[in-house]
């Protein structure tokens, strides 16, 4: 086998984002050369790996002659340039996850129709080329208000989706490729990673539960585990299982799901990628999901995904009302409580809703945790200078 | 307060070996800006801080004028020049540890007296300027074979220490500054990692046992928690928080206390620094001690010294028959026990007993994770292609 631990092998991530940076103390640890891409020459990545590339992730050119140069590669984000990543692998540069998953699930409807093909049960949904065309269902009473709409390409962090409830809402949407979802109510929403090696050994982490910011759109405590029944528990862990085997997944693959009133459980989305639900795992986990996400792309025996201790992760998001070089408010505050840990992104402008980092917060009872991170959610405030 | 946490901060840190690289994980988590001072241009903190800066520790004017571009300055290693640091302090750089502490612990015979004139429990010893005068004493019977010879100055890692029981040792020994002691039977080496922020404020970690490798006089397991008895426990913990209040310390102060057959304590050396001893909390430990390091010296709340988990930390040191590129034998075998972190330093070329990394197994239970540990020990191996 390749000898990952010595300087003759190079992995290449696209992206130097805050998933890379946290990769990245993976492959430090492991002492593995990493190689990363990104647009932004200040990105959190661009001090702490072994060559840093400033350039753009949707250039062909800028992704493949970056691919070429390493054995590995793999993503921190998917909206990066597909076609590129097929020619490489073609050329025998090993791409986890493959170019063709990343397309699939880059385009909102053909990641749904892939949960259609595969029997995986999803939201109810409709295809349209152009927004437009909804106004036409909608006349045809197809579909009806409200509906959720997704623009089909370069959702990320909850952009590109919105709830429509009329007509207004339904004039001032991009006219994109885009799907309409039935709004579904549910209980919960719950996400499961699945680490799927080379081989095809596969292990899940536990089953997290996910609360979510009413106007952001974005995850605001993740807790492990998730306070759901033994049955709905199987039910979630063997869906997703279902989804990384159809994929053919090699990595980590984060899947997002609705547990609806009744109990029944839908996939929403998937990330194949390290994930904001997994951050929890660097400080509850046996194996971190960033060690995890690294030991399945180089095909090294899977991890124990099993936790130490519960753990709530909250997101460190811009303060709604500032714009500017970042301070982390009452940062000394939150260091003071057991079993609390900060990561700071290193992004250096906040911006409204935008994240800035996370703090996990661990403890041997998980009501406990919950409680601690309401406090640190109150206490800790993003905002700029 | 200093807004760390921002780039109008930066901390340097004197040393870019393996302590460095694992203080540069929590600098990164903590998006700290760091600059890092090392003779070695290939060094593992090379790519993975801020500033690299390749110069001699020894040098005044290097580690002056390396230590005037940084608001703190701390050390991975005490064989640093002590009269730039003093220099540094006068001139209103925050040097932690500080360089007071720092000359004291650099020379063995100060060491020793220090504990002498601080009522603090260490083992009989002699003094001499050069270690001819060793045989002086010898023939007027002041002191007799067996005892432990050991260099006042620039020890390290078992280097300048010997046991010399016959004359024929004794001829060997270099004619240098030194110290002997009493070669004492003791049942077991303990050691007690304190923590001191610049307040004052005081954390121990657990007292953890350690297991020598007989040749290379290099740990081979530390067990936290030590196996031993209540009475004991509290014993080492008052003995190491007297040596850290003694020095007014600020930072991490490993202990090194050696348990005598009659459970009597005494401390054998300290260091002003992450030490090998606590490795283990990085897998094991609500808080790394890299992590309470930066607390500590910066001034922070110190974090939660207590375990989530039992730990055994096993040293990789260089196969004695190796010399040349390392290679990490079997490492795919002991990826695949549960609870087994590999951490790879980085270092290009093996030697024999050079520390190459470490592992640290992590279980509920302690003597389950020294099984496993034993076998790591036995499966692992560091030699060269």
């Amino acid at each position: 086998m390749v000898n990952y631990f010595s300087s003759d092998f190079k992995l290449g991530i696209l992206g130097g984002g805050q998933l890379g940076k946290m990769l990245l103390t993976e492959t430090q640890k492991f002492d593995i050369y990493t190689c990363v891409l990104d647009a932004a020459k200040d990105a959190p990545c661009a001090n702490i790996c072994d060559e840093f590339h400033v350039g753009s992730l949707l250039d062909f050119d800028t992704v493949y002659n970056f691919g070429k140069q390493v054995n590995t590669l793999t993503i921190e984000i998917e909206n990066v340039n597909v076609d590129a990543l097929e020619k490489l692998e073609h050329e025998g540069i090993k791409v986890y996850p493959s170019s063709k998953t990343i397309r699939i699930i880059q385009n909102k409807a053909k990641q749904k129709l892939f949960y259609v093909d595969h029997n995986i049960p999803t939201a109810e949904f409709s295809r349209f080329a152009y927004s437009d065309e909804i106004k036409t269902a909608i006349n045809h009473e197809s579909i009806g208000f409200p509906f959720v709409w997704k623009s089909a390409q370069f959702g990320y962090d909850g952009t590109g989706v919105k709830i429509v409830r009329t007509q207004a809402d339904l004039d001032t949407l991009p006219n994109v490729e885009c799907i309409t979802e039935k709004l579904i109510p549910f209980k919960n929403e719950l996400a499961v990673i699945v680490s799927r090696n080379v081989n095809g050994d596969l292990k899940t982490y536990p089953v997290v539960e996910m609360e979510f910011h009413p106007e952001a759109n974005q995850v605001e405590y993740v807790i492990c585990p998730a306070r759901i029944s033994e049955d709905v528990t199987k039910k979630a862990e063997g869906i997703a299982l279902k989804v990384a085997e159809a994929f053919k997944h090699v990595g980590l693959l984060a899947v997002e799901l609705f547990l609806t009133e009744n109990d029944e459980i839908l996939v929403n989305e998937v990330a194949p990628r390290p994930h904001n639900s997994g951050h929890y795992s660097i400080e509850a986990s046996y194996t971190s999901q960033f060690e995890q996400h690294i030991r399945a792309i180089l095909n090294l025996p899977l991890g124990d995904t099993s936790s130490k201790v519960c753990g709530v992760m909250v997101n460190l998001v811009g303060d709604e009302n500032y714009t500017g070089n970042v301070v982390y408010e009452n940062m000394e505050s939150i260091l003071k409580m057991d079993g609390v840990t900060p990561h700071i992104y290193g992004k250096k402008v906040t911006k409204p809703f935008r994240k800035m980092g996370h703090v996990t917060i661990v403890h041997k009872d998980i009501n406990e945790a919950r409680k601690v991170a309401e406090t640190v959610k109150n206490t800790i405030r993003v905002i700029s200078s």
